[in-house]
């Protein structure tokens, strides 16, 4: 099962809310320990209690990594987990020199076996195509990503009236030859997600930033309401792990992403 | 003694190279067997061969993900055999939203205990201020890499007239309020490192591309006596590992970065 065909089978059934599996131990309910173990009982309780909701999983790499050897267990352990059809994304941005990149695209999809990761831009193509040549993954690339700094280089205007992250949605496309290529866009920049939609075309679109972030869910989906042919993710994290610490947690994490589905469900273009 | 002085310590000796620990098990000299255990023993002969003629040491942490936990355990008791008095780079290209690059931070500096590490900018000032936090160590930022791609996006002519490395390189002094920044520039491009030593002033540059990606170390050594003020590191990663796979390796290597310390004091400007 590829990538794309993971990410259809949950979308075509109406599923767009990726679950954010950026677990903090500080902010875990309060009858876990602050033990590595507790990160993945709380990650399996998760999983469980949004098997049925969840379009996708995604991983922030650098929540585990946090806790050295013992996190990247803990992550492991997790993705084997989560059962085999649905996509798992490793959030970890990574981006390096072509020999570089190739053991960064073995260690996330060949040893931690990710259906998907995001990459950084910044070095251009040959810092990317290793992963792209993993043809059945899904490798989302950072255009123009949620957090505030973001105009600092990304929204930087070039010589040709292009914004760099323009620049980056039309090089992604250029490296899109298997058809695995997506791009990573900030639901706190809806404005610009709307104006850019002709560019993004069938490049399927990863959105953080809803929630804590301050992006709204309704804003970013009444968009592809329009443009039917892109597919896309809108992750919730923060809004979602957290929104109760008794040990009923799940009931309230399940509720809560049936209520963020049927938020979507009712979006009309 | 922070990174800074580590840096000074050795620099002052007139030692610029960095030895790059970028392991390779399928390179290593034919007595080692391909575990990862053979990773720490090849990066232990290396760190002794080299350890009064190196001027820092950068681990590239894909050499060591793509090995899974296994490989992060070797890196850690790499970094932990190298002694304390000499810089050690954790070349990781991170850079993520704040509460995210909080955690890749806190791996890289508190858990692993690197010196230094180098960022990707593409997500600008909050994506790498928690790294900058951290007063004591030394953040090498992305300006212009060594790859051929660098092209595509760094090397895009933004509408000032400036081309996005160089916004990169005039970020990076606005967020060098600790004084601990500095930034990465590839010695394959050595005319524009000429071209841009008045931008770049007194931040620390590190230069990868020597060697196997074809920088020359006499080129860009030239360029650094004419601005004394600005300190370098040139990483050599390939061209010193491998130079022999018999058992007698160390010999080989010794003499290579010795042979490098003379080219680099015979240049004058």
């Amino acid at each position: 099962m590829t990538a794309n065909d993971k990410l259809a089978g949950r979308t075509q059934k109406g599923l767009h809310i990726c679950v954010g599996l950026d677990t903090d131990i500080n902010k875990l309910p309060h009858h876990f320990d602050k033990s590595a173990e507790s990160i993945f009982e709380f990650n399996k309780n998760i999983v469980d209690a949004t098997i049925d909701s969840a379009a996708a999983y995604k991983l922030n790499l650098a929540f585990y990594e946090i806790h050295g050897i013992k996190g990247l267990e803990v992550m492991k352990k997790t993705i084997d987990y989560i059962p085999e059809d649905i996509l798992i994304i490793g959030d970890a941005k990574r981006g390096d020199i072509g020999n570089t990149s190739k053991m960064y695209a073995e260690s996330l999809y060949g040893h931690f076996n990710f259906d998907a990761s995001t990459l950084n831009p910044y070095m251009g193509h040959d810092s990317v195509s290793p992963f792209l040549e993993y043809e059945n993954k899904l490798n989302f690339i950072l255009a123009l990503t949620s957090n505030k700094s973001a105009d600092e280089i990304e929204k930087q205007e070039l010589s040709n009236g292009q914004f760099v992250y323009q620049k980056v949605i039309e090089k992604v496309h250029e490296w899109n030859i298997e058809k695995n290529c997506g791009i990573v866009f900030g639901a706190t920049n809806s404005e610009e997600l709307q104006a850019n939609m002709e560019n993004i075309g069938s490049l399927p679109v990863l959105l953080p930033g809803v929630g804590a972030q301050g992006g709204s869910l309704a804003e970013v989906v009444k968009i592809f309401r329009k443009y039917t042919k892109t597919n896309f993710l809108v992750n919730v994290s923060r809004g979602l792990l957290y929104i109760d610490n008794t040990e009923s947690f799940t009931e309230k994490v399940s509720a809560a992403i049936n209520q963020l589905n049927h938020e979507v469900s009712r979006i009309n273009p």
